[in-house]
């Protein structure tokens, strides 16, 4: 089948992403995030590499379970500070023509409406080239911030994201018709009166009464991108997702959760195929395996596995500063990713050291463009996955080094675009057009007619629902 | 004296700014809006002029005073569609190196926490070239796409206004401080654990608990628009705005603005020059004289009264539909904008479709390049205004005419700078440095003691305004 290997960039407006201590490695430039030129240099390499896009995760909040406090995510700069990812885009954009930019913005502090312009103005500013990261927060320092006790519990973040898709695709789908706009000087008809509708949503979470404030953008709804791996969060991504992020450390745990994924997206009606699956990798690579190791070995040295416990802590929400090496962790639930909880419930703190020797516990592959590339195609081949979000480790050299090597390698191999196709970025993903498919859920809000029976049909949704959930 | 003129251009990410209708130009390029490169040349073209900055006006909601709903809003494009201004600003800073960036923002909709961290990201992408015009917002059509069921009263908006402000100081000033970041690759010490402190606000309208996510930017609070003329938005220019901006149509009116601006910064505490005040001017200029009458002309025949008056509608909260031509206009102060009720109060519907002739209300100067230098010198000099924000009437041409043929002659008067000076835009506009000066109330954040200490000082400042409420 050799299907092409789809690729994002992982990275984040901050220093410490994924490979804590490895900032202080002397050819490392993410202590430069603050400046512009760091950025559109990036998105430049990344463009020149064929990269699909570049995935900017954020937080809210700050990593204070470890220790009960912020010392060590200061002194390592775990993802703290952390700045604005949407803020980056337009001027990437600018220096680029076809990488797609997949920004992580977190529902439960967004207003839909004012959030769903700005989704629109950065999709018309990239020409369709915008996706969004949905997330909705797992932290109490977040929530705190924000002016609420605490976060909501996990099962009902959903409910409301469900809600807020649904009022997001009722502004950006079905607000403006394709023809409303003419921008007709003659006739001086720049929008057609008749053709952009009020969208009067009224639902547990929600209430927006309002026209959509942009005329449709080349994509209308971003590409949706998500990570849910919990029960909850897998039904919310077979309805709503298109690219879901996964993690996972084995061929049979990863392929056991894309087929997972794909079955989600068949319980709600949509095709197998509708959701294209990433998971995050590290790779190091060199002109040799022996080159290679010694990089590995190299930046070793520089990685700090105690800021990779500090993250896990608050992933978890449990302080692994007070645990003894070979005690077992048995993490709860409240306020943690779940898939996080899951795949290391057991481990002893001596084991997640070793996993977090880079800083970071993503499955690191090391060696010569052959073996990164087969290893990289076998991870594929073995477990049904569509692609990888590329993290950095020393940065931006872990891009440039797997552009130059790697990339060749798979593109000898036919797994690998040799060139961009054309369109916006779901067209690129998909080729079926810029807009979200006709079994999408939020295609069906198109229909003028339905927007405007909106009250009748948010009832009958809603009943819906409830009944597929007492199904489940 | 011989003061040189600041400059703004006034613009918004949207077709139909001020002067309506004009879009119908055959030159006119404002329905590009969406696209990257609108902006990107632009931003080139103002920095070639030595523009002080790009003052992009936002409006939520939609002007739907007028005939009871949007059909000539979207006809005409009034402010519809109309996209986010924020996200323009990295790619315009990425072209440019001097212009500023005033972007507007209302404060009623952006939680406190989350917007420090945009102005901190946008303040560090740009080098410190930000300002934010600080909006509470006016329409009802905005607070119902915004879930409430309509606006909070004026003054209230301003009282809440006032701990929005006070919130974002202790965020971007006080949070972190100034030697809190090291970046120490050998000591492994990104940021000193103890230099960095929590934010706790719990106020009338905000409560926030957590720390700032951005480290200090260059100018920490951006350079702080303001547009209030009531006496309640006056007082909160005094205390909070660096630079107003006011309308007005003759020097009398606007001497007595000028003077009142500056007296509202004395009564808080702050030096008469600590504002610079701006007046929004239309400018059309040609080599000749008649040229320039010529192009008025020709400009006239493109331009919307009708939408201008829709537009008026909105502002005031009257819809003038339903009035004779001769009938005199009295509106009430209910979702209105008080300066523009203040001024036209008791005006027929005919003179206020006279004074829009060319779309929009603003104050027309025509002639050639001396004239015109000369007009505007006079408006400076005999109002105590420090500077303009500059329409659009037909774009880029109205800015491109103004480059080419006014700068010079102003340049020749010595009261236009022929090159900018170095640093942030609050330096360019003060030359007192990067941050905000030690008499604005915001200053005093910086002090780590007193954000250890805001709980009792919240309270006594809540008692200290009452005061001052009381004494007014």
């Amino acid at each position: 089948m050799a299907r092409e290997i789809l690729l994002n960039a992982f990275n984040m407006n901050c220093v410490g992403h994924i490979h804590h201590g490895l900032w202080t490695h002397p050819r490392d430039r993410s202590t430069d995030f603050n400046q512009l030129s760091y950025w559109t240099d990036l998105a430049q390499l990344l463009e020149r590499g064929l990269f699909d896009g570049l995935f900017i995760a954020d937080i809210l909040g700050v990593y204070d379970v470890y220790q009960n406090g912020i010392d060590l995510p200061l002194q390592e700069a775990i993802q703290l500070p952390v700045n604005d990812p949407l803020l980056l885009v337009s001027a990437m954009a600018g220096v680029t023509r076809n990488l797609g930019f997949g920004v992580t913005a977190n529902l439960s502090y967004e207003a839909p409406y004012t959030f769903a312009r700005r989704l629109s103005t950065l999709d018309h500013l990239t020409g369709g080239r915008v996706g969004w990261n949905i997330v909705t927060g797992y932290l109490d320092s977040a929530a705190k911030a924000m002016g609420r006790p605490r976060q909501v519990e996990h099962d009902r973040r959903y409910d409301q994201a469900d809600e807020y898709l649904q009022v997001l695709y009722k502004l950006l789908e079905g607000s403006w018709q394709d023809d409303a706009v003419l921008a007709d000087r003659e006739r001086r008809v720049y929008a057609q009166p008749g053709k952009v509708h009020k969208v009067r949503h009224h639902g547990e979470f929600y209430q927006v009464e309002g026209y959509h404030l942009s005329q449709p953008s080349p994509q209308r709804t971003p590409l949706l991108f998500q990570a849910g791996s919990s029960p909850r969060g897998l039904r919310f991504a077979g309805e709503h997702a298109e690219c879901v992020f996964i993690s996972g450390n084995d061929h049979a745990a990863v392929h056991a959760q894309v087929d997972k994924v794909r079955a989600s997206a068949v319980a709600a009606g949509r095709a197998a195929g509708a959701i294209k699956v990433f998971m995050g990798i590290a790779v190091i690579v060199a002109p040799s395996e022996a080159e290679a190791r010694d990089k590995h070995a190299e930046y070793l040295r520089y990685a700090s596995p105690e800021a990779g416990i500090a993250h896990f802590s608050s992933s978890t929400g449990i302080d692994l500063a007070a645990f003894g090496l070979d005690e077992p962790i048995q993490p709860h639930k409240t306020n943690a990713i779940e898939s996080v909880v899951k795949t290391f419930s057991g481990w002893t703190k001596r084991r997640l050291l070793e996993q977090h020797a880079l800083g970071g516990r993503y499955p690191l592959v090391v060696g010569s463009p052959e073996q990164v590339a087969e290893q990289l195609i076998t991870w594929i081949d073995a477990t049904g996955l569509d692609g990888f979000n590329l993290t950095r480790i020393v940065t931006p050299e872990s891009y440039a080094d797997f552009i130059d090597l790697v990339i060749p390698e798979l593109q000898r191999r036919g797994r690998y675009k040799t060139a961009y196709a054309d369109g916006a970025l779901r067209h690129k993903l998909f080729g079926q057009g810029p807009r979200l498919p006709s079994d999408h859920p939020g295609a069906a809000w198109r229909d003028p007619a339905r927007l405007e029976h909106q009250h009748s049909i948010t009832h009958e949704l809603r009943g819906l629902s409830s009944n597929a959930l007492s199904l489940l």
